[in-house]
């Protein structure tokens, strides 16, 4: 059981992966500033995850945490990929253009790549982090040996104790407010879209593991209340999305300061999977919208095209745009300043 | 701008109103312990109203609590409510019983009800706390005049803002996580589903009233947590529901207790508004079924007659067994010492 202080991290905030949006810079400087700064390589291939741990490691001496996908094989099924592209194509039209002609996965689950498992046992990151799952007891084994310290996500009960069974150090708890993808290891299974504050308690009552609480967090106030609950640490995210250092575009960055930060949605709409992004074109037709998407992440290939064909026709509002629940509480600073301000709030 | 200790209550913890499920003696023994208990008259008439008033006061010198439900009034839809009535029709078959001919509103919004105002006013409760929405100037000018305190509920920022604008004392912030009915004003309108965590730190930050937190909290960390988030005071039900004062009946309790209570559902098929309860015979249909159901209260009439025959028939899934996402934290012993014990984890 390892505790978040004993990685050498001096304040309990952990800055969330954020694959997309979050960058070595941001993670180095969250870091360097006394938290847990993380990057995500999950939507990238093992050259991209290489190229980013390098990165963050030029500009840090601090742990850092690496974030994975751990998703269930996408499977091809022709006939949904189709009817998925025919409910989309009147979107495309309206941005004078067309669906793809077919969908692809748009990159491998850890659990089926084994050049990343080499490459990160080689890089022997100070952290590595699971989302959507946990991988086999082989992987874990090959990260540890290397000297890892693992985490996982989970959104219930019997997630946690699938990752505690499976030897992850730490549990982070996502509660329902969190923004972006969902960690539910099976989405077909019915969500009981816990919040942090239920989940949370849950989690540091009923497993034995510690816990970083994850989802509507955004200020002092979040992380002391955090705390109060028992969990080891706070998972921000949406909090750092408006740094200077995040990838944010200009219009993530306005949508966030907008009106529709107040409505957050889940919808698996965008991506084959529920994540929560602010309220905006996507969706809003997401949300009408009862085909079956096709699996994560070959639903991403037909969402990534559309918003290309909007951007390029000037309509920014299909765009993943993910963000919690707290996104009116956000700021805009440097990723130092705020971690700093974050836990003179929280002291 | 009226604080919780201003009311004459020490301790920062109201036991929720839970109307079905409270009594004049759970609220009694919370007050009498330092709490700030409440009882529920919005599902019963003035004379009922009264009698729990009187009982109450009766075994408290305490302040106390009346919860009124301030709903639009219900509107009759012949068309709307035979459909319901068909598609509950298997339901009932099942067990050798037959839907009623007709639905009624069980029971008067307080927006509608003069008697039930000319009562309040006569024996002036020290709070007096509205649920799904907030009464007329007038009635809040009546109740203010007496020298009662008001709480409204709110499950997002516009709603927090109408109480505010209303004149009401206090907020009590109801997260997604929270049992029993959704206070929204308007099931209409799309629901952003904030958690406790998100919600109160929002409603604390954006608005000017004192907040109470709900939803979730269920033990002394809970309490500081939502203390931490700078709420006045946790409110909290599910985890009163198992004490000896409750009228919860047996059925009710022994699914509190089993695996059911971690797996907790928002239904609008029980009343005709979402409401969350532990999953059951009832949650399970609800969530296949696609019938818009007839408006609350009406479709709650229903509800309890099918209830009503299930039982008969020895079933007790479908009873309205509601509770918050924290129902497996519960605790079963008497609402005093539940009190004193909650507030020794919390100090």
């Amino acid at each position: 059981m390892t505790r978040i202080n004993t990685l050498g991290v001096s304040v309990p905030i952990v800055q969330a992966p954020m694959a997309g949006v979050s960058t070595p810079e941001l993670a180095a400087a969250v870091s360097n500033a006394g938290g847990l700064g993380s990057i995500g390589v999950g939507a990238t291939n093992v050259a991209g995850a290489r190229a980013m741990i390098e990165a963050t490691r030029a500009q840090t001496k601090q742990p850092f945490n690496v974030n994975l996908f751990v998703h269930a094989t996408a499977q091809v099924d022709d006939t949904r990929e189709r009817q998925w592209l025919e409910a989309l194509a009147p979107l495309f039209l309206q941005y004078g253009a067309e669906p793809p002609a077919a969908l692809k996965p748009l990159y491998t689950s850890f659990a089926d790549d084994d050049d990343m498992l080499a490459m990160l046992v080689e890089l022997a990151p100070p952290v590595v982090s699971f989302h959507f799952g946990v991988p086999s007891f082989d992987r874990i084994a090959a990260l540890k040996s290397v000297g890892c310290v693992l985490f996982a996500s989970a959104t219930c009960l019997r997630e946690a104790r699938q990752v505690a069974e499976a030897g992850i150090d730490m549990i982070v708890a996502q509660g329902w407010e969190a923004g972006g993808h969902r960690g539910v290891f099976d989405p077909a299974n019915a969500d009981d879209q816990l919040g942090t504050m239920a989940l949370t308690r849950l989690l540091v009552t009923q497993t034995d593991l510690p816990v970083i609480a994850a989802g509507g967090i955004m200020d002092g106030s979040g992380i002391r209340a955090a705390l109060a609950l028992g969990a080891e640490a706070a998972q921000l995210g949406t909090a750092f999305i408006a740094c200077p250092e995040s990838s944010a575009d200009a219009a993530y960055r306005e949508a966030l300061a907008s009106e529709n930060a107040h409505h957050t949605v889940m919808t698996r709409a965008i991506s084959g999977r529920p994540a929560r992004c602010l309220a905006n074109r996507f969706t809003q037709w997401g949300a009408d919208e009862l085909a079956e998407t096709p699996d994560y992440p070959i639903a991403y290939d037909a969402g990534k095209a559309l918003n290309a064909a909007a951007k390029a026709a000037g309509e920014s509002g299909f765009a993943a745009q993910w963000a919690g629940q707290g996104a009116p509480l956000h700021r805009s600073m440097p990723a130092a300043s705020l971690l700093k301000q974050l836990w003179q709030e929280a002291a």
